[in-house]
């Protein structure tokens, strides 16, 4: 029941915070095993156990540092603020070797979050490229998705654009992307990244603009038939 | 009936070009008086008979030289390949004082047009601020339209994001969506522009993934009570 190829291991490091918390919620019902990390364990342990209670405990969820998470993961998601992004990925960076990064950063800069600025590298990550090196397939996806609907099992109006280091990478994600209950589509290759990252400056000013929280974008014109 | 305050004149620059003609269509079924600009003025002329042909004769196409057109226009739009972008504004830059600049540009980098390449400015519309200079008003829309139904009178199921350099710009510019019969939303300052032009490598990703020619986005979870 537990083999390892059969289901696999999800980190999601700043999994105490809202999104991290709500895909990690989706991916323990999916079946998947799910680690909680955060930079202090304590949290992580009492964030895992909040998501066993919505799982009425029937999934597994387990907290710990995120250095641990990693080593034991297969696949490991990144849900912190812009701010902790390359301190926590410098702290991880050796036990990412060979597994796949899912980044859903948003480098915002407050107080302008309205604004794309985006970091030298092109975006958070492409930067989280640079910071980890080679060997390991980095993949961006869910920065679109507003985290108030994820806790809760119906339908996110918001589709997810996935790009990424290579087509297996992105194929990998979509799967966590369908697996969560989301529309996801493969968006081409990691440069790509600034588009959807920024989308989120996008939706924050038209949620100012027209009085929304969760302002989200579709994809259309194009139906999946593989 | 000829009063300027009612009747805008647009010139559409590179309006010869196939998403260039299909917004000329349309602004002039709307009831704009319509300038068609392209390098040559014979060529022009023949696009704007053919959309007058379309329009049977109900409206007011003009062709013209791109600085005649600029000169006589209130608002200009620019949708020429981005090869062309530099040198049309460069060429008509002095007539643009105190008006209003569409640019519909996207800085697509053959081959690789499904991956994000922007120029150092930027984004396309970043660049062309900076070619003309102070004193115009810069926003950018329309580069995620495809030109496949825009000379049909049908919906399109694509939503138009409007970045500018300020509110009332892209006030302006909105008003346009809608005379185009399409729906537009305010994403923010000209900085945002990088998304809106980027997508477009985004959704060639996703007709070329996916096998479609013409998937475009739609904003939701926001409605405009306006």
């Amino acid at each position: 029941m537990d083999n390892k190829p059969l289901i696999l291991t999800i980190a999601v490091l700043g999994g105490t915070g809202k999104e991290g918390k709500g895909l990690a919620y989706r991916w323990a019902k999916a079946g998947y095993r799910v680690l909680i990390g955060s930079r202090s364990s304590e949290k992580a342990v009492i964030a895992a156990s909040e998501i066993l209670e919505l799982l009425e405990a029937a999934g597994s969820v387990v907290g710990m540092d995120n250095l641990e998470a990693t080593t034991q993961a297969d696949i490991v998601v990144l849900t912190v603020p812009y701010s902790a992004h390359r301190a926590t990925l410098e702290s991880v960076k050796d036990a990412l070797k060979g597994k796949l990064l899912i980044d859903v950063t948003v480098p915002l800069v407050p107080p302008k979050v309205s604004k794309v600025q985006m970091p030298l590298a092109g975006s958070a990550a492409q930067e989280a490229r640079e910071i980890i090196g080679e060997g390991v397939e980095v993949v961006a996806a869910f920065q679109n998705i507003s985290h108030e609907h994820l806790l809760e099992d119906g339908d996110v109006e918001c589709d997810v654009l996935v790009t990424g280091t290579s087509k297996d990478a992105r194929h990998e994600a979509l799967k966590l992307v369908e697996a969560a209950g989301l529309v996801g589509w493969d968006a081409g290759p990691i440069e790509n990244s600034v588009v959807v990252e920024g989308l989120t400056s996008v939706l924050i000013n038209i949620n100012k603009q027209y009085g929304s929280t969760h302002s989200g974008i579709r994809i259309t014109g194009v139906s999946k038939n593989s």
